[in-house]
């Protein structure tokens, strides 16, 4: 039976495993994370563009029928380069995640917020503009975040101050969503919500993509019909650092993680 | 002319440059930092060896006459591997640190700071213990020091706050000798010396190298005679990344950094 391949460049995409398995429980799940090459935020387009091909390769010699890129950096500036190459279906984290923003936003005015990468690239932002001009967009990088969620730092002094620097602009510019562009921000939601205040909407790709997801399965004829076997997770270096994280973006423990070469 | 190879994992090697020029103003620079691979710190020791004998590969075809491992974790975990493989002099970084904490500690208590990977591979510990039996050390690894510096929280309350987190340890241990056990750390040095105490002596191991890559090319009768060539910087992605930051670590800005593939 034909799994649902997933890949990132370390242990964040999990929160888009975490969604998956919650909407759509019948499928089994390959997960691969890059952890030899992890983190591809500061890399340049060319070299994540060479990593994700093999990490897609790896993905498809495990017959996977779908794959989801649940990483931000390779999504916002690598994707039609990589779906150009593939004919298997590959979902991304940006589009799911603009469309529920604009869908979402009263006062038309939405912050995006992700790794140095992804804001760069410039993805969200002009994919907002493309779906409705009307939109005034607000980005900014916040490069400690994910770091913070790594090491286990997701309340308190330092990770309160630094999250009121970085949200700023967002606040100032009134922003009334904002979307996590980055598969760790999650985590770090009640942070977030804090600085924010209540009043602020903010857009967790993860269910847009698990939504997306299902759309293509069932358009495709290719949903699971029986119940999933067991969910299998891959990574490049580091099976035991990969494990302890897990339970931080997946809600629940990994049981059984192999290494892989790619 | 032959010229020093010094490598690193990304860009923290540069506090050790700084010094070797400061200190053998006659020889030329020749260093590769990998950033496409960065960083080092949470991956396997297998993983970081296979690096590790690249880089040097790369190295020894640009003629170099010694190479200076400028990484804690590469020195701490893989150098006695590597320097089996290889006929050029290389020099770590650990040695020279302990020779001189052990050296400086009057109340034989000394604390030792690093990447999870240096702590969790107790060479600091156990070379201390080799030197000098007597001598107490209490380690803590402090893992989000290097997004800081390289982020430019320099000081301020975040910074200032983990910093207490970490360090609380060694104060409470009593140590007056604390070992910089990452190139990224001497550029903390204002925050980690107002929180230990104006009485705690910090060790910057870049010191240290420098001291023994001299005495290294005395031995063997390779000092540099002539001025210097133009140092030359070689990373393995994103020059322009590397470029913004170098002049944090070295002091000066570098002009001219050039993409390689190891």
């Amino acid at each position: 039976m034909s799994a649902i391949g997933v890949f990132d460049s370390g242990v964040g995409g999990l929160t888009v495993v975490r969604e998956l398995i919650r909407q759509l429980p019948r499928e089994t799940i390959i997960y691969f994370g890059d952890t030899a090459r992890v983190p591809y935020g500061i890399k340049s387009r060319e070299t994540i563009i060479r990593f994700s091909i093999e990490n897609i390769l790896f993905l498809l010699k495990q017959d996977v029928k779908l794959i989801c890129v649940a990483c931000n950096t390779v999504s916002s500036c690598a994707l039609p380069v990589i779906k150009s190459h593939f004919r298997v279906p590959i979902v991304g984290v940006i589009t799911p995640g603009v469309r529920e923003a604009v869908y979402a936003t009263r006062n038309k005015r939405v912050g995006v917020i992700g790794t140095k990468g992804t804001i760069k690239s410039g993805s969200y932002q002009s994919q907002i503009r493309q779906l409705d001009p009307q939109v005034k967009v607000t980005a900014a990088a916040c490069p400690l975040f994910v770091p913070f969620v790594e090491e286990g730092w997701l309340s308190g002094g330092p990770v309160l101050e630094v999250a009121r620097s970085y949200l700023k602009p967002l606040k100032d510019a009134g922003a009334d969503t904002v979307i996590l562009g980055c598969t760790h921000y999650p985590v770090l939601k009640p942070v977030i919500q804090k600085v924010l205040g209540a009043g602020v909407a903010l857009i967790d790709s993860a269910k847009q993509v698990a939504i997306e997801v299902k759309k293509i399965l069932a358009q495709e004829d290719l949903l699971g019909r029986g119940g999933p076997s067991r969910h299998k997770f891959y990574v490049s270096d580091n099976p035991e650092w990969f494990r302890e994280l897990a339970a931080r973006f997946l809600g629940k423990p990994v049981r059984e993680v192999k290494k892989a070469n790619v």
